[in-house]
């Protein structure tokens, strides 16, 4: 939020100056998917749910991921970035981009549904939580910086993903609320500007 | 190119309708960063350096691999689909969103040059290709599909990626050009098309 990761002390960890990354005594990383993959393989005692030695298994989870980047991931940011995060920080708000980004974003729900949670309570079949599961119900969090009413419409038709989601987040409890806490703090600021921006356009209209 | 990839039989191998994807007896599986990860660990005597057991090569192939889907991959397919392949098939020609796609391909065409093979002939500072050479080099060569002039214009700066380019087409010689026959078959198509509609406006112009 401070544009820290434009600093040339960021830079130097990652030189793309996006977030995430790591830096595991002289290693660095970054890329969410593959400092995922490494803290499961370089740290012992991770439970192998997280990301399965059984090569089919791991197979599946990689496909998840690979196609998480061009769809799930690129529809929400597509939606969230141009109609809330963008404009809250001075781009330009664009229409047509959200809109393309929530077409993608219900399509890729969508398949979530009926395809990735058709075989278990978890992503590609799994009865418990892998890195896919965190990866991607973290991506849909980001819409609950929307207003309460289009988070509704977007989400709700999807039995299998909203029930998903809270599979995911009682699975990784108390740590997912803890990491989320400035995304709910994002989220209030947000709604609390909307809904000063409505009154005065409200006024405005009486005027 | 014959939409047999919107089959029912296709479908029952990849519901996303896309390529590539493959089926190793009872197993299939799709996404191409996934299939090749799969084909390394599947099969003896795969050569260790195209996808390493070292925690560390391969957490940086990882990593290369994932900036690469919204990054390399984003700005060639957007070039390429809205500026060539798209109106060649019955799409409509979207000018502006080529336009945006050559501005991210030249960023990560940069960011090849200057970060990924600073290091190395190969990706990620290796001195023997890897499963993400393979890839990001055959995303490029999609741009052959371009005219020649601005294939030039587009990759002749960044002389580090023309060389990977070249060394990666020798290091997997002959098959190389083998899978990549079909590629410039169609350039020849694409190219002789687009000079029968240069003579058409020529003559247009001249009436």
């Amino acid at each position: 939020m401070k544009n820290k990761h434009f600093s040339p002390e960021y830079k130097a960890i990652n030189p793309m100056s996006q977030v995430p990354a790591i830096v595991d005594g002289r290693f660095k990383l970054f890329e969410s998917h593959a400092i995922l993959i490494y803290l499961c393989s370089a740290f012992p005692g991770v439970a192998s749910h997280w990301y399965p030695g059984d090569l089919f298994k791991r197979s599946k989870i990689h496909s998840v991921l690979d196609w998480h980047h061009s769809n799930l991931r690129r529809g929400t940011v597509g939606l969230v970035f141009n109609s809330i995060i963008g404009p809250q920080n001075g781009f330009p708000s664009n229409a047509q981009a959200a809109k393309e980004g929530e077409k993608l974003l219900v399509k890729s729900l969508a398949k979530l549904e009926n395809f990735w949670l058709k075989d278990g309570r978890f992503l590609v079949g799994s009865l418990q939580p892998s890195i896919a599961d965190i990866s991607l119900v973290c991506e849909i969090m980001q819409l609950e910086l929307l207003l309460e009413k289009d988070h509704e419409r977007i989400l709700s038709p999807y039995k299998k993903v909203v029930q998903w989601i809270e599979d995911t987040k009682k699975a990784t409890a108390p740590h997912f609320d803890e990491v989320h806490d400035i995304l709910f703090r994002a989220q209030k600021r947000f709604r609390e500007r909307m809904a000063t921006e409505s009154v005065k356009n409200e006024l405005k209209s009486k005027l």
